[in-house]
Parts: structure tokens; sequence; C-alpha cells
């Protein structure tokens, strides 16, 4: 066995994730590993809490990053707040809600599925409905932006439906955090999860949280013990809390947090409201470019989601082969679809520091190449000239 | 709000871990991050599991890196081999063994605890009592070196008394993988987990885990589902199993993976049997020195583990003030008391990339100067030259 030092391509990410990670931000991880007590990291971590408040829009005391991928920081969320017995209305319009299902079904809790259309938003009065027939709802939950179809549902809604009836609300942000408006105090959502490697262009591996008081109480009043020894917050916050000394609970990922640090820095340089701003105008560029062509949006145009662009694959093109073209010959990865949807669409992301007029325009001139030679049914050599009309505008 | 790029001190890390990094591991995480589909990623997580293999010294199939920290590498050989009911009998002699206890009885399962002395090795012949005693045990679990004393036990013949009572076995490599000998195949180890911010040298945040294909046998035929979605193998195993066609489960933490391919070929160029003997040398090195200052080590010669060095702290020395001034003067870490040892000892790291002469010399000088500054009853100016004694010899 001799194996070499691996060096990756330098592709271009605008599939549903990871996306383009900033060079800042992969310098940052590089930097010198110091120790997860050490007093220099500790104030670290108090900058990293700052910046992630003001990522969450919230004042939320209990906001950090949970020290594994997105997957841990919704099941973080559910350990914690379902309990054996407890019954919880999970909306599902796409692959996330299921695996909400999964979670609340193995926290030993009662999964109540609302099923909404994939590709459309969550409807609030199906949540009414489900929730007036379910009076004994303990937890409600539900996902802003869903990766799978790029559909976006109204949270602040949602939140204020679920309130109505008493429940708790967990949000999954995990492709809308940076990307799309998002209130966590405003909507008053009581538990949200995010990932690093979406909008905020991080590399893939932590996952922010941030919990209200009122999910507090309820993770501190807690009949059982939570499930998981790693999830359970309780013990998490001696390490991530608001006290001064920091008790150990497991070695933090010293150089990922750099790396998120570094990120939410340049969150901050550039301002939350010119973030969604900057991902919605690169989105119109684009949609403006692929409808040139003759492609057609999964999502209707209220719902759609401007960081992630489903779009049907044309009747009789191998989708596969258009993704492996376009990683060969132009080092430029798009997204398949996922579950229901696998074989039938792309997934086109624009997230994050991958969000920028150079991508649209590369995007829209390789798939103008390769569908071209795969004698796709698309008008040829509109798309640039539509999205750059776009971009001027 | 204004918070800066943060720009970590360059420390020497002498502690229980993170010990020091490697500027190729550093600068491997550092390269363009890819997809976690990626045929260039999917190609590299296959050498990845090859080296793993080389590192524990297995054939096992399913060896392969958990996304999270050591603490959820244990949860993970847990939740998938206790089910609810199943009696674990736990061997502890340290703060480890009783996270161990947690997390069975978080999973449902009941703990018979086997306690032996802090500091000294696990007595298989109270393993030997605990199964006669209790022979309906399904599962046995231990420390093979304990991290928070720096006690090292006899995997080998723990695991023959346990395979002898019918039982599967869980052993904690946390600090012990790559720094001391270590057989999965040999000592037919059923299940094991590790870190790698330890003699690994590489970031904190994953965790190496390698299942038999016994242990597998036992998760594939489950009366229940694991309770863990992220932990759960039998999903898992749709990314990171053989197949060549690898199923989305979660998003890899695609730059700390990075780095550890990169600290696993360093390994194979050094080679294990070399890397071993490299800790032991240090550590005898160190030993010497500290002995001649007068400073006591917590555990026995026969059970002492090279790479960690859990030393009593003088009679009348505040431990937080020395470790102040080696951070402050000597940007030195070395490690605290955990546990019911907090107070007591420091912990001495010889980890990895930290092991080597220049950081042997840089302690001990560092020691003698600012124990003596605190007036602490040792000999001065003889701890380098004894050590350097050991390192010619």
């Amino acid at each position: 066995m001799s194996i070499k030092s691996f060096h990756p391509p330098q592709r271009v990410l605008m599939g549903p994730g990871p996306s383009d990670v900033s060079p800042r931000v992969l310098e940052a991880m590089s930097r010198p590993t110091i120790g997860h007590l050490d007093p220099m990291f500790v104030s670290m971590m108090d900058e990293m809490k700052a910046l992630l408040k003001y990522a969450f829009q919230t004042e939320n005391e209990l906001t950090m990053p949970v020290s594994a991928p997105g997957s841990a920081g919704m099941e973080t969320c559910f350990v914690n707040l379902v309990e054996p017995g407890d019954k919880v209305i999970v909306c599902q319009n796409g692959v996330f809600g299921g695996r909400m299902k999964e979670n609340v079904e193995r926290c030993g809790g009662i999964a109540v599925m609302v099923q909404d259309e994939w590709g459309r938003a969550v409807d609030p009065q199906k949540l009414e409905d489900a929730l007036k027939a379910n009076p004994d709802t303990k937890v409600v939950a539900f996902v802003h932006a869903e990766t799978s179809t790029g559909a976006l549902s109204d949270a602040k809604t949602l939140v204020e439906v679920a309130h109505r009836h008493g429940c708790l609300v967990i949000v999954d942000a995990v492709t809308s955090l940076v990307g799309s408006p998002l209130k966590v105090d405003e909507w008053e959502i009581d538990a949200i999860y995010s990932g690093t490697q979406k909008c905020l262009s991080c590399t893939p591996g932590l996952s922010p949280v941030s919990f209200s008081a009122k999910a507090l109480e309820k993770i501190k009043n807690r009949k059982t013990r939570v499930q998981s020894w790693f999830m359970d917050l309780n013990l998490v916050m001696g390490y991530w809390g608001g006290s001064t000394k920091r008790a150990y609970h497991h070695t933090a990922p010293i150089n990922a947090l750099y790396g998120l640090h570094e990120a939410l820095v340049m969150l901050q340089e550039e301002g939350l409201q010119d973030s969604w701003a900057r991902h919605q105008k690169n989105h119109l560029a684009l949609r403006a470019g692929l409808e040139a062509m003759g492609l057609n949006f999964v999502v209707p145009e209220a719902d759609r989601l401007p960081q992630l662009n489903a779009i049907t694959v044309p009747q009789g093109v191998d989708e596969a082969a258009v993704r492996n073209l376009l990683l060969s010959d132009y080092q430029l990865e798009i997204g398949a679809g996922l579950g229901a949807m696998a074989g039938k669409v792309w997934r086109i992301g624009l997230m994050g520091h991958a969000s920028n007029p150079r991508n649209v325009l590369l995007c829209l001139s390789a798939l103008d190449d390769v569908l071209g030679r795969m004698k796709a049914p698309i008008r040829r050599g509109v798309a640039v000239d539509a999205a750059n009309a776009k971009l001027a505008g």
C-alpha cells in the first residue's frame, strides 16, 4: 500500500451544498490548532456566538454550532425537545420532512404527518386543521427551505399557527440561513438548526443551532433523560453556555470552528440584508437564462427559493450524463434529484460564495453547450444575454 | 459589532489532546472543497478506509471515520450494539468508563460497573468474576488507554475473557490508536472507536471506528431501531459501505477528511511500528527528566501509557498557576486533572506530531523554570541532562 496525498480538483460547486468556500475560510482552517479550553479559544467561542446570533437574528443565549453536520443539528433539536409519548406534527413537502419523522419516532414520539405536494410551500391551513384534530400536540416541525425541491415556506405564519395551539416549533433552516430572510426572534421560532456548507459558504461539518428561553425551559424540565449523551444540551451548555467557566464535554472541532468564524466575519462585512439581496439578484439572472432556454422550474414562482433552483430535466435527456459532462468538461457540479425527484430534476445551487454573476454565466453557458451536444429541446445562444440583462438591471 | 478574523497563537500542545498538528495536515484542510458525492471524493474515501484499516490493523470492511468527535464515536458503538434491556459490563478505571455507563443507560441497557482504582489498568480477574456473576451479559466495554489517568489496559486479555463468556466487546482507543500497540483483528475486538486529535495528530472533530463481522451481524439483526438517525450504521453504511454506489446520508465534513487523509498518509510513511517506538522513546526521555526533578507519576510503571503522562502536583503548588505560566511564558499547553483527579495532577501529552525530542526538552526546561519560580520542592537543572541521556541511548 502506498497512498499519496490527496489533491482535489478545483470545482465550481453549484449543487445543493457544499457550495464554493471562500479562500479566506479555507486559509482560516489551516491556522495553528490550539486547545479547546485555551483562553484564546474561549474568547473566539464568545465571538462566534455573537456572530451566529446576528446570522439568526436572535438574542437567544443558547446559540452555538453543534460539532457535527446539519443532520446532527436536526437530531439535537428533536432529542432535546421530544420526550417519549409526545405528539409531534411534521409538515412534509420534501425529503427532509421525512427525516424529521424518523427523528420523532426514534425519540419515542408520535409523528403526525401533514403532507404537501413536493415543490410547494407548506400550507398553513393544513397545519391549522391538523392541530385542531390533534389538540394534544406538543411540537410542530417544518422545513423552512426544502433542499430537495427548492420550495420556501412561510415560517412566520406557520410559527404563529403552532403557537396559537400552544406548541413549540422546530425549524429546519439548513438552506435558508443567510440566503433568505430569516428572523428567529421576530418570528418567535423556538428551536432552529442549519448547516455551514450552504449559504454560509463554510466547509461542511458543523450545524449552527439556536433555542429560545421557552425551549430551554422545556429541556431543563424534561421528565426523561435526553437519549443522546453527545447531543444532550444540558451537558453541551456547560461548554458553550453563558458561564465564563467552560467545562469539558467533548473536544470541539477547533479548525472547523476557525473556518466558521471567518465565514461569519465575512457575513458581518457584507451585511445580512445585502446577502439576502445578492442571493435574490443572482437567482433572477439565472432564472431569466434558464427560462430563455426553455427550461422549467419545479417550484411555482411564489414559493421559489433563490438559492436552490430545481429544474425539470427535459424529456429524453439523460440527466446523469449531463451532470457528468458538466463535471468533466467544466469542473462544474450541479445536483441530482433526491428521493421521489431522483432522475427527474436537476438542483442548481446559488449559495453563499457561489452566488455570484460569474457562476450564473458559467452555468448557463455550460448547460447551453452540454444540452446542445445532447440534442435537448432547448433554445441555444440566448441564455447568457437574458441573464446579463437581469444582472445589469 | 465589528469582529475581526481570529488569529490563534502558535502553541505547543502537550495536553491530553488536541496535540500539535503537522503543517501538512493543516495545509491539506485548506485544499478546495469538492462535493461529498464527487467521484474524486469517493476515491479518496476508499483510500481513507484502507489507511484506517492499516492504523487499526484490521480487515474489517466497516472501518471509517464518524463525522463528529470521539464522544460521538463512542455513542455510535453503544447505540448500534446495545438494545433496550441488554446487560453491559463496563470496566471503569477513569472518567471515560463513566461516560460509557451514561451511554449504556441512555440506550436502555443495564450497566454493570466493574471498578478499578483510577490510575491502574483494568483487572481481567474482576471482569471474569463479574461475567460469572452476570451470565446474561451481552456486551463488555472498557477503555484501552484512559486519557484521564494515563493507564494502559491489557486489551487482548480483556477481550479473551469477554469472548469466553460469549460477549461482544467495545473498546475505547481514543488515546491509544497509533501511539501504543493495538491490533484489532489479532485481538478480535468487535467494535472500536478513536479520535483524530491524539496520536493521529489531526485536528479534532472526527472519530475513526471499526466493527467486526460479528458486530455487524448484531447490528443488522437488531430487534429495535437504532435510537439515533445520525449514528445508525445501517444508514451510514449506504455512504461509507463497500458498494461503489454511495447514497447520500449526511454531508460529510469534506475538508476535515482531507486532513485525516493526510495524517494517515504520514502514518503510512513513518510506519505503525516506528510510530509506537517513537512514542515510547520520547516518553522514556520525558520520564527520566521528570523523575530526576523529583516529580512522581500517578500510574505504576507496568500500567503506564507512553503518550499521556499523569504527574502528581507537588504539595503546596498551585496547579492552575503553573499551567497558566507555561501557557503565557512558553506558549506551552499541558493538561489539568479530570474528574476525581482535578486539581491533583497534570497530564502531559506526547502524542503524534507532538511526540518529539524538542518538545520533551521544552517541557522539562519550562517546568524547571516555572516550578522553580513557584518554589516547588524539585531538583533544579537536572531534568534536561537526564532526558538527553535517554534520547541519546
